[in-house]
């Protein structure tokens, strides 16, 4: 009898949880289905935000720790107040606008891009999802959406000078890149103080593996597959690894007039002859690889003087980590060989590697899903460029949404995505994260 | 009789004629040919001059216009007034340091050179002319040495960066020079004004034709023929033609992790082509002539963007004109070409050129028989570098005298010329002059 009165109370038991959820399930307001971004007040704030940094012949220059990368963050810390976000700057400079959620017990998800810009770059990279981000944020408060769990809308620090804010969050920064030149002229490390950081807490910023519920982010694709193929929306399978070091050619400064030419130690010719070998090198291997040298140094630079020293950048990318370093070590065994041909001599720095990151696969069925219940089509891809999301992959599950650049171009003063677009990737953005807050 | 008287009286003239000769000459102080030059204050005026610009790697960096520039002058008329000069800075700020001479017939022989450097430059390249024609100056006074003809000491200005101050003597400024940019950042026009030089009467700088009676330039070798083969003084038969174009090169700046290897329009990889081409070419030719591409700009200059344009300065020597323009037609058509490798394209700025110059047959056998005088070898050859010797070929003949440079370094820090080669040398520009001096 006391056994089979045992049984009979957990068969209660279970009824009444049952029963109990079920009037929770219909208390609960529905999911809001049918909430849309407003696109037009995206286009604004993308409008407004171009003004910080603007160069006279279109796009901007808004580089991390700049004025004007100071100036873009305030306007932007602004938009985040309206949304009724707690703003706060932690201490690695990230902004985090925070929205409390329902369920004390849940680990928020998070929504964001960057705002700081390449040099001579354009108006979309990074603010189409950072204000996409903040426009969702603004919804859910103007519809008093409260979600089951927090949301942080967080705008990166230093996206394109090596994800800085964001790989302070995962993986945490040592002091060799806090004490790097960043495009400003300034060191990360002064640039981070610059913009309100304060490196004496910065291991408060790094958060643990696990510790997030999820991150998405919308980005425009900075490559031409959405716009040729007329897709809406391309889900993002994995971000390429990244290899930077900087290559050092010591040659003989010496008189360009007096030299003759079987004499020379010319270090400008081997960096010639450098930069063709990694096109070649590069190009000749099947496969999505790009390599690229994007900056170079003559020194000292004048037309009577051959140079005795460059220093260039070089930048390798793949989904393969194993095949960027491949590559690394030929380039270098044909750097040495370049050297010889007229006694100049390369060095390499300790490459800087990002390694390339999957997004997850249910976030990626999620978006997918999403939009096509949006009525958009959607294309699978991998991400040639670097993002945030990549950083942020080492702690917790990730998805990235893709909208068409037109022609592909980014990086540039001519960088354009449609507002249609935009508005149709923010969309994606606020319903997916919907559904990611009802996922168990 | 009468007839007789005539003659008679004819002869009596011309006797009267030759003894009044014979007693000049003798009455004259002899040429002091047992005059020479103290070498160890060059080297101390050397030494001393060095520390204006100097690197803390050693060298200097006294580019025209500079604030190192204008201080190497203020010391370099010191030394002028010490050795009894008149010093003046003409409208286009050379400094001129007068001796008068003691016949009023007859024009200046002028001595001199430079003491601006290149950026990272060496501390012999011009001074050592330009200190041991002070030298020259101060054992005349010091000995009460007056010549026929007026003595002018020349310090020309900005000889790096175009021979600037002789070829206003010479040829005279245009505007388009006067607007150029110079190493210092200045233009030429607020660099000319900042040494002291005032444009409005820039008119007056420029000399007729047959306005002096010569120009004699010490300098070092700045190659490596005279110290390889144990010559203590170079005859220079010839000073080279200088061809400088600007190269632009435009392409199209993208992101470089997105956009695929075949649709870039990279400008670094077509300036690493040219960069390349220029040297087959120039190298494919039998001759002396020389090729450099010394300086080179990429924007915007990141690790991840592909460069949308590029400019490099290009230069080009020979003595032979003729060479030099067919070279130059070679690699702008071979230019094209490349650029339609990966459709970026090429222009170039009108080149500025600097015609080859040869020196004064009298003045080579001149300066050839005053060395072998003083027990050194010499050797005829020409000039890679240019001079502004070559400018004041315009106006007058010139004669150029050549010392070792060891390892023919030059235009670098390690550039140097031993202390007995610089008394050699200056030794054989003052025994060079008093013999010019007496040419009729």
């Amino acid at each position: 009898m006391a056994a089979l009165a045992v049984i009979e109370s957990a068969i209660l038991c279970a009824m009444i949880r049952f029963a109990f959820l079920v009037v929770l399930t219909l208390t609960l307001p529905a999911p809001p289905r049918d909430l849309r971004v407003q696109g037009q007040r995206i286009s604004q704030h993308l409008q407004a935000l171009s003004q910080f940094g603007k160069n006279p012949q279109g796009g901007v220059s808004r580089v991390a720790y700049s004025d004007a990368d100071l100036a873009g963050r305030q306007y932007v810390m602004g938009l985040m107040r309206e949304a009724q976000l707690e703003v706060t700057v932690d201490a690695v400079g990230n902004i985090v606008g925070s929205r409390a959620g329902n369920d004390p017990s849940l680990k928020p998800l998070l929504i964001g891009s960057h705002i700081d810009s390449v040099p001579e770059g354009g108006n979309y990279d990074g603010t189409t999802g950072s204000l996409s981000a903040i426009e969702v944020a603004q919804m859910l408060a103007e519809r008093h959406v409260t979600l089951r769990h927090p949301v942080q809308v967080v705008i990166f620090q230093n996206e394109e000078g090596g994800t800085v804010g964001s790989h302070a969050i995962g993986g945490g920064l040592d002091d060799k890149l806090l004490n790097s030149v960043s495009q400003s002229g300034k060191t990360i490390r002064d640039g981070t103080r610059f913009i309100g950081g304060d490196l004496a807490l910065l291991a408060q910023v790094q958060r643990p593996p696990g510790s997030i519920a999820g991150y998405l982010e919308l980005h425009i694709e900075q490559g031409g597959t959405l716009e040729k193929s007329k897709i809406n929306i391309g889900v993002v399978e994995g971000i390429v690894g990244i290899l930077h070091s900087e290559v050092t050619i010591e040659g003989f400064a010496n008189h360009a007039g007096t030299t003759p030419m079987d004499q020379r130690h010319d270090a400008m010719l081997s960096a010639a002859r450098f930069v063709e070998r990694v096109n070649q090198i590069v190009t000749s291997i099947d496969g999505r690889q790009v390599g690229t040298v994007g900056w170079l140094k003559a020194q000292p630079g004048a037309y009577n003087v051959i140079p005795g020293k460059v220093t260039l950048g070089l930048e390798l990318r793949d989904l393969d980590e194993i095949k960027i370093l491949a590559m690394f070590n030929r380039i270098r065994a044909e750097a040495a060989m370049i050297g010889q041909l007229n006694d100049t001599h390369f060095s390499f720095s300790d490459p800087t590697l990002i390694h390339p990151a999957l997004t997850d696969k249910r976030f990626q069925k999620l978006i997918d899903d999403t939009a096509k219940e949006l009525g958009l089509t959607t294309k699978v891809l991998p991400s040639g460029a670097g993002h945030d999301a990549q950083e942020i992959a080492e702690i917790g599950p990730v998805g990235m949404i893709f909208i068409p650049s037109i022609a592909g171009i980014s990086h540039s003063p001519k960088e354009f995505s449609r507002p249609e677009d935009i508005e149709n990737g923010a969309n994606v953005l606020l319903q997916a994260l919907l559904k990611l807050d009802e996922l168990p």
